[in-house]
């Protein structure tokens, strides 16, 4: 029997990336990437205020540019023989549409009007209706919608973007017919979608970030929206009600988009989730196993049996689901909201003086000043560090730079480094910076483990994880396990590709299809027991510091 | 009637400064500086184990050089009108002397020995020593001599170099009849005294370093030292009862040093005493002034009249000893371990960068690098920090970085900075450092203050205070009081001048000399109201910030 295929879609925040995998091998037969051409322009975007935004078009014609060039690197043949496409993105990235499913920024008059788009994950225009969200789950009286969702609604999320475009923008609240996603967008255009309310709706986006749960029958009621404000009335019922994992199918990919991306019609388009949560399946999640994406920051991802958790909300971390990561299974989110950040912060604060030791220097030796700051120095700290003992350092920092997602959401809190003397070195603070990361790391695990969910693996993947080995030996030592990083640079894409080839009935589940496919791993860090033991010392002073500095931290 | 004139002798860590003074007005007619020839090469010396010593021959030919230098700029005559010599030195400066008052090291078999040399200040192998003494005082059941040299002997200081020495040198134990402060020696040696015994001995350096005090009859007892250690057995009964104020002669010029140094045979030569007591007067120090003399670190003197103190032990401080300062009161010593050295540490932190990328550059660059370093990025840094508003660095720093001597001194404290952000850059946190120096600093006018020492201006003097107009106008906001900076370059030289007046007759007392000599101020900081209210707030923080971190600083 000849081999099939499947296609894995991956939106990232820049980008969109097609990969064509080999079903019965998860390897990659070719794959190709198209940046967000507006967005790379920097169009509908006020970094000055935190509003991030995203055309419609950007992800269409992206999607359309990738996998035409994924295609056309593939043998002759092969493309015919894909049989399932599987879509994540980035999230909490909703958009306004109308009753037909479209997204209102393709409509010629809000074609320009940036609350009419995707309102990127990272856009913070909506802190205010947050916290209006969280104070009326603790006060109302009825139930605590947050439960689920780490008892802290984010301004990062589904209501809280929603309610404040409504606020802002009176032609848009006119125009709305209901709100999307845009991993549940992706798979409805796919299949021909036509209305609003035919769209099959993604568990993990509508569990992880629009507090549905089938405990209070989906969203939160329409009293409690209401509740929150009377804009919002009239809204929950023009969503949803049934929630849909990604092992099954949106529906089937229509002739239209099977010409314009040169694929058969006809094949199975997944269900969408959230690139974490794929990229989770992908790098092959099981239980027992944290799975890290580390980059700037990280989300942290772990699986459980139903029975184990039951309908227990786990405290202290961002967010548990059924079926949000492997259908069958309770999905739980966590994260360190600032990871490879902290060692970028601290690159920017040396980078200081080359840059104005540039700015006095000729251009072109300005020039070697950024080549150096770009490329040399994050190495050079690295190698130092390295050379140090873990008593050296003399240090112990706290690292949270960019507030705490988890354990327990706080992000009114910051970081600091004790312990400075006068023979402290720029060396020894970025090693107690990245121990400190490590030390945030293994306070997600613990939280965990209190909880009755053990941890016998960390699993890495992400830029971090395969670029600085002190960072993963570190790791590795604090938590005291042993630390693997992912084969595949493509673990988000590998994972749709998964949820692909189940939705098209290849395999019959999630891990047959990880069985299969999974790329396996290109390193493994074991921790050293002597640094194990000396690091669970550091650590517990990481938290005795962390208590004691809280309340200062949040006050500063 | 014709000008007289005085000479006030400085001898600082690297060289010693001899300046001719109106006695009449205070001012400078001329001055002269010589560089100690075999410290400045290194000699005797190991930094490493932080061993610091230095040669008498370095003193003597330095006081030649520099006194001669200084005649030779004076108009045809005036030599002959100089009326009195002052001196003051670094301390606690010790060294073993034979029975006739002379420093070991100038005996031939001596002569290459460290061991039978000065002892400088920051000579640092005493630790071990210092502890002993303190633990002896604690539980030996008798009198806690430390009760006057605020509570903690430290490794710096007369008895813990001394029995460092006779621990670890047994040549220079056996040789050694008694030993002498820097401070006395020079005295001694212009005045011809021939007999160690004879040597007339500084009050401020007996009560300061020596535990010297009229409450129990002047060194602490020979029990006490034999508890120390044995080999301390007799050595009391070799040093001294009676101490002297610098408003007195130690004896005469002699014909010899006469024709050595230029001067008339026949004048006053004060009683010797510390740079930093002599600056004090030379700034004009009176009771309600604090005198800051800021350096790398800063040593604070205060003076109160006897009946405000009484026999009490002022607590926290690190000194307080009848007539140290001005003679008929008490002085009182406090310091913050660093001040400029903390600015200068996080100068290197942020070298480090430049340096990396000097090494990976050619010379030219790496020459330029190097000049930038050393001239330019400190004042930067300042202009840069003096650009924010308080609230803009969201950040609060302890500047323990090297311990800390007062408030209750502890040198087991390290640093810390709290409140970092992704938003902090590196003139936030040079701010912040600034800002916890000047809480350093009101954390020791609180100690006074809270011991009845009112306190109602700062007089400040040394090189900080001289160059940094940010780092002044925060502490005067900070301490919200004004911070007047001393005119004279050469506070220390010019009291030793106003001591010399007072020894030789021309004034009956300090305080008279100081108000005919005093050089008055170059500059006025006073204190912005709304800033002094909003650092109070930081301020609060800075004391709870350290209280909840002090066991893990001094852990770390």
């Amino acid at each position: 029997m000849d081999s099939t295929y499947v296609l894995g879609i991956d939106f990232g925040t820049d980008s969109v990336r097609a990969v064509v995998v080999d079903a019965a091998t998860g390897k990659e037969e070719s794959s190709a990437v198209a940046y967000y051409r507006r967005w790379a322009q920097g169009l509908y975007c006020n970094p000055a205020a935190a509003q991030f935004r995203q055309h419609p078009l950007d992800y269409v014609e992206g999607l359309e540019e990738c996998v035409k060039g994924a295609l056309a690197k593939l043998p002759p043949g092969v493309a015919d023989r894909i049989e399932g496409i599987g879509i994540d993105t980035t999230g909490s990235t909703p958009c306004a549409i109308d009753e037909r499913g479209v997204p209102l920024a393709l409509h010629e008059e809000f074609a320009d009007n940036p609350n009419a788009m995707f309102i990127l994950w990272k856009d913070h225009t909506a802190v205010k209706e947050a916290e209006e969200i969280n104070r009326t789950a603790r006060t109302w009286g009825g139930t605590d919608y947050t439960r689920y969702v780490g008892g802290v609604y984010s301004a990062e999320w589904f209501w809280a973007k929603i309610l404040h475009v409504l606020r802002t923008d009176e032609k848009v609240r006119r125009a709305a017919f209901s709100w999307i996603e845009h991993c549940d967008w992706i798979p409805a255009l796919l299949t021909g979608v036509r209305s609003s309310r035919a769209i099959k709706r993604s568990r993990c986006a509508a569990g992880h970030k629009a507090m549905w749960h089938e405990e209070w029958g989906g969203l939160p009621s329409e009293e409690f929206l209401t509740r929150v404000d009377p804009l919002l009335a009239g809204l929950r019922d023009r969503l949803y009600v049934e929630t849909y994992t990604s092992d099954q199918k949106a529906g089937e990919l229509t002739e239209e988009w099977a010409e314009r991306l040169g694929l058969r019609p006809g094949i199975a388009v997944a269900v969408g989730a959230f690139d974490a949560h794929m990229g989770a399946v992908g790098g092959g999640i099981s239980a027992g196993t944290l799975l890290k994406i580390m980059g700037t920051s990280t989300c942290d991802v772990m699986v459980a049996p139903r029975e184990l958790v039951g309908d227990r909300p786990v405290r202290g971390i961002c967010g548990q689901v059924d079926g949000s990561v492997i259908p069958g299974m309770i999905g739980l989110e966590a994260g360190q909201s600032a990871f490879g950040d902290v060692y970028a912060w601290f690159k920017d604060v040396l980078a200081w003086s080359l840059t104005e030791f540039a700015q006095e220097a000729g251009e072109e030796e300005a020039s070697r000043v950024r080549d150096f700051i770009d490329h040399r120095l994050l190495p050079r700290l690295t190698e130092e560090a390295a050379r140090l003992s873990i008593e050296e350092t003399g240090l112990l920092a706290l690292d949270w730079l960019n507030g705490r997602r988890t354990p327990f959401a706080d992000q009114t809190l910051k970081g600091a480094i004790v312990g400075l003397t006068l023979g402290t070195t720029a060396p020894k603070i970025f090693r107690a910076l990245v121990e400190a990361t490590a030390f945030g790391a293994k306070a997600i695990v613990d939280r965990f483990q209190a909880e009755g969910l053990k941890i016998n693996q960390v699993v890495a993947e992400g830029g971090v994880a395969k670029k600085n080995r002190l960072v993963m030996q570190i790791t590795a030592d604090v938590l005291n396990m042993p630390v693997k990083v992912v084969r595949s640079e493509q673990a988000c894409a590998l994972g749709a590709a998964m949820f692909a080839a189940v939705a098209a009935g290849i395999y019959g589940s999630v891990p047959e299809a990880q069985t299969h496919m999974s790329a396996g791993y290109s390193d493994v860090y074991y921790p050293n027991p002597e640094n194990a033991a000396r690091y669970q010392k550091l650590y517990e002073r990481y938290l005795a510091v962390g208590s004691a500095l809280e309340d200062h931290l949040r006050a500063l």
